[in-house]
């Protein structure tokens, strides 16, 4: 078994550096599972990015061609953190190289381009991964533990909803997540992939849903006007584009297990700084957890006192399954970043072993049909059932 | 201008007294009203029930058939505190009679009965009122006036919900509320019609919806076994029956505005103790209330300055409708019944003046008409327009 | 045991207005128990105010002169509700013409006061009832129920505060609340007699204390601007005068069983609405409660499994004492008013059956006495024991 | 202006390994400082955790012997995470040396080895830093911020505690942190001194204080029974020892601005897992933290609209100082350990810029200042001022 593990990064952006940060992350915090991912090479169209990545986090090459990552022999794992229209043929060639891929979410800018790239992966034996982080908090991880051992007995509702506000502002230039050729959909795709997955994990297949969805802002400046702390802004004089996908998605939901559910996820709604949040009711109790209070799980587990009958603050606690690793104490924050870690810990503990984990592409593959459901009911008006994405 | 109003009480359960307990509390609370409800007669098929009410509140008679107090020259208002089997019966003759009425949620077991009571009532030219009690929290309508005030800019996303969870005992006998033929519809009558009230008093118009819905607990014993605090319980000897309305509803929304929305409702969820409540955003601010916390608003709207910008806790205060009737600083507590004072006053209030308020059966009918979609979507799986609900 | 109980309410401020509804509201809420306070005649010096109040809470009569009061044959109890200054004078008269005395805190202006009212009543054999009615909120009455179970342990600390900002504003005026004369000490008669008396009914009695205090605002208006919601305002071309009592205690004590605590009230703290709240803790879990939020719990009852090891927060509910007489289901808000109720029902109940009930004189005497050893404590810089007051 | 900067770690438990981790972390965060921590040499008595120290971080060298990390030419600051009772002999040889120095808090088991240990690297002329790293949470940045552009007004009340539960358990073993020849004094330097520093920091110098302290588990088992997460539990059977420092501090204080307040430590308390905590008032508005919600702040800045008068609950944001190194968005978790990130950057900057920054040694000696006048005060039983240490 191979504790080395070659990486090789594609895309340096943001999302690039948290994903080399985390492999790098990985011998300290997981040092008894002797994993070493390696660092072995990065790319980036843009070439200081892709220099500056090298250097802050000790690749030993990097380039602007990221053919030439997945041609590097020493490379045995591809983490995609490209743009979104760059995923299908990036994952495909690494597949056919025989390397292993790690890929942000959305895999696939639509259901079928998720699909031909979970196929093409899975044709070549590739061990994947995909960046459904929010899995990995401890406290969601203790809800999963509750929920396998039956302290809530049978599951009977799920709320789920990712609401944020970077796009609120009208004034925000139409970047590539606002157009459809870029980014594919809009939320159906960036947000709703966490909480579609989040279900998955914590109760199972969704059978069928209907949606609503809306773009409430249609226009965006093309040009800014000067430079913001996190998304770039236009001015009233800029010329604008039209945003070719939706703002909002709004979905009823009946999963295989009988629990009914709704989902909402929107990007341009004002209050919600990073709202990815559950809310979970069975029988005998109820949990839910907020991504902006990520250490804390809210546990209603009744007894037989109806007195003291209400939910329980949680805060996590080395008990939680992967605090330990972080804090000795309860109740210490962890960050975002460490969720990163310890995805790049399990991806590359199942190229380690040979084994693969989940969520893999099997999971995105998985979301994309419920997301393929909800954009075929926006088309009929009604419920669609969710089934396999026919092959392209 | 009359001040003095004649209430007659038909029903005296829990919901008949807190009706009378609040009509006396006019005159206290709103002396400078000079209104002066005056309790004749109450009615209630169990005797004692009646005659135990009269003692308690005051009236001057009491019978056991509610004709009576139909019939009883010096009453002016009917209360109808009945089981909802009976409102459209005892409605009618209320109208026909010449009387004005107050009659709690749901007005009609269907949005039939509802636009029938509603239609006789309109015919007689009397002043109604309706139950929606939510209505009434100062926070509320606070939150209605910055909405008004153009505070939220263009509303963009509701949210509205009422989970309770006094049927989530599978031992809690086959009461009125779980049989179609004594209560009407399930949730989607008892809840839905404040959940979706509320909307239309915040947000306006529902335009269209789809629904999903369902009954969890399928069977309930018929016998009681004991006695429990709030609802009897059966035991596994019990024989049991059939629960024939449903126990969860939940709708996707458009409203005419523009604005997109959910709605749930459940009896039988688990850690929801009695959650009415709503969340509301716009393109310049936020705000959420829970009826659990009824004494407190939660406002979002933020500044011009990105470093403070999250949720602010707004503990009810004078400055809000209502509440320095009740107390004379901040963040004292308000109970539910004051909001039931509140109602009564607006009741009373409309008729010495001649003036229909709201909440009133048109408010009803609105809502009753939303319900009405919902459960048409039920049937064809797909999404219904909002319409007038034809006469039958 | 007579049930029918002549109350004659001297002062029909706010304080008196709410007594008298509360003695008004017992034959309802208490029905079971068949007491029936009967509102005999009600003083004021302000002639309207004693005649409104006669009017909207239907007494049979009225006066401006409180001695009419205490000699009316069909008064049994003295309920004073009266400024500070008067109560020394009042209760000695009432306890010598052998009324029971319900008396609003603070009893006395100073410890000493208190103690000569107490000494007054005791002689008399009157039975006597205090207004610390945060006594009385269900969860409250659980939590006591939960410590004498022992369900916490052996308590180890004890954190109360009474926080409040009616005073806050600089331009407020100076009114009898901030002047020594009238109504005594400030801050640590006003509000910590209500910290300190909960503090003895959960934990015990205090044994020593060191505290601090503070003016903030020294000087404040004599003559009003115009007219506020709830305390009048000067400006700045208004005479102003010194304030004589303290707007700020902080305390440090030592309980008789070992728990150690801390107390700070304050009348001039911003953020604060009406922060009268307390922290317990055990050595087998916690409590916290505050009034702004006077219908929940947070109750901390580990069990063995550290890995959920959190405050719940329990919505007050029918289980809890007294909660059932205003709702019939959980999380349905009380008011602070109904606190009174209660209050009003209990000594209502102590004067039926001529048994002297908690919290009567006996109470506020023990608060006095902590009181008196803060105030040796300002003097003196130093720790001083809770002592006895000697008899003027 | 040197930017690499030689670091040797003395103490490679938990502490030293959190401090190792960050030192490396400063290249990446604070890339366009350019500072290059590099981690030279650690020493732990125990060889295993030495060894496994440098493999983990990659120190060039690891020792059993502390003498030689200050003896190394490479190493330009030491970095002290030694039991407490070390750290006099390491510093004072650490300044001798002629090394910068960063020491864990408490620097010194009592004031006065905290004074000589300033005393010493004051001499020699060192940059110093020390661990109070709760400083650093962007939000208490910002409330500095805040308070400092007068935001809050002037300043009236400050309310700090550090609760936390890892001593409750009573068969918890006799660790170094119960003993005071290991320890020095109890949570009065242990938690109490990060209490006083963010105090020290927000509000300004304490003038005079009174305190109480009680240590309530007296005895503890000296030997482990078995393995337990965080701390090590004994049984019954287990011979036990005497605790010999307190448990608990309670202090009064007044600050030399006229602000009062409160300080209260635990390390037996139930309920808290790491409740490092303030509340801050002013004319103008008021803060709460809490480190349990260490990425939220709660502020009170009331506008002139009594009608929305609460506390806003402040996410973590990009526009809070240093947020923006760790998260592009706001409401993403940051972790304890960034805090700690911030603190290495900070003393490397400060080295690098050959500039004293805060907190040093300096603030130590003011913390030491501090909890030298609580611990007379209770000898004295009485306020005492707070004053220079003598040197001894």
């Amino acid at each position: 078994m191979a504790k080395t593990i070659g990486v090789g990064v594609i895309g340096m952006g943001w999302m690039g550096s948290v994903h080399s940060r985390s492999y790098r992350a990985v011998p300290d915090r997981f040092a008894d599972s002797g994993l070493k991912p390696r660092l072995v090479i990065c790319a980036d169209e843009v070439e200081s990015r892709a220099q500056q990545g090298a250097k802050q986090f000790g690749f030993d090459a990097c380039t602007t061609d990221w053919k030439q990552v997945i041609a590097h022999p020493d490379v045995d794992a591809i983490n995609i953190a490209a743009p979104n229209n760059q995923h299908v043929e990036i994952a495909t060639a690494a597949a056919q190289a025989g390397k292993h891929i790690f890929c942000e979410k959305p895999v696939g800018r639509s259901p079928q381009e998720t699909a031909a790239i979970a196929a093409a992966a899975h044709k070549a034996g590739a061990i994947t991964g995909v960046g459904y982080n929010y899995r990995w908090a401890p406290v969601v991880q203790y809800a999963l533990q509750l929920i396998r051992d039956g302290a809530l007995g049978q599951l009977t509702h799920y709320r789920g909803r990712f609401l944020v506000d970077y796009g609120s502002d009208p004034h925000g230039v139409l970047s590539w997540r606002f157009r459809r050729e870029l980014a594919g959909m809009g939320t159906l795709t960036d947000l709703m992939s966490h909480a579609v997955d989040m279900a998955h994990m914590l109760v199972g297949p969704i059978q069928r849903v209907v949606g609503q969805h809306k773009t409430f802002i249609t226009e965006r400046p093309l040009v800014p006007a000067g430079s913001g702390t996190h998304f770039s802004r236009g001015d009233d004089k800029s010329p604008t584009g039209p945003v070719t996908n939706e703002d909002y998605v709004g979905v009823l939901a009946q999963f295989q297990s009988g629990v009914v559910g709704t989902f909402e996820t929107c990007r341009v709604i004002k209050g919600h700084g990073c709202e990815m949040a559950f809310e979970l009711n069975g029988t005998k109790g109820a949990l839910k957890w907020n991504f902006e209070r990520m250490n804390e799980l809210q546990l209603h587990l009744p007894d037989d006192n109806p007195a003291h009958d209400g939910f329980q603050i949680l805060p996590a606690a080395p008990n939680h399954p992967g605090y330990a690793r972080f804090n000795p104490g309860p109740a210490i924050s962890m960050s975002y970043e460490d969720l990163k870690v310890i995805e790049a810990y399990q991806f590359a503990n199942s190229i380690a072993n040979r084994r693969q984990g989940q969520p893999g592409f099997a999971e995105a593959v998985a979301v994309a049909e419920v997301q393929d459901a909800v954009a075929r009911s926006w088309q009929t008006d009604r419920w669609e059932d969710v089934t396999p994405i026919p092959s392209t």
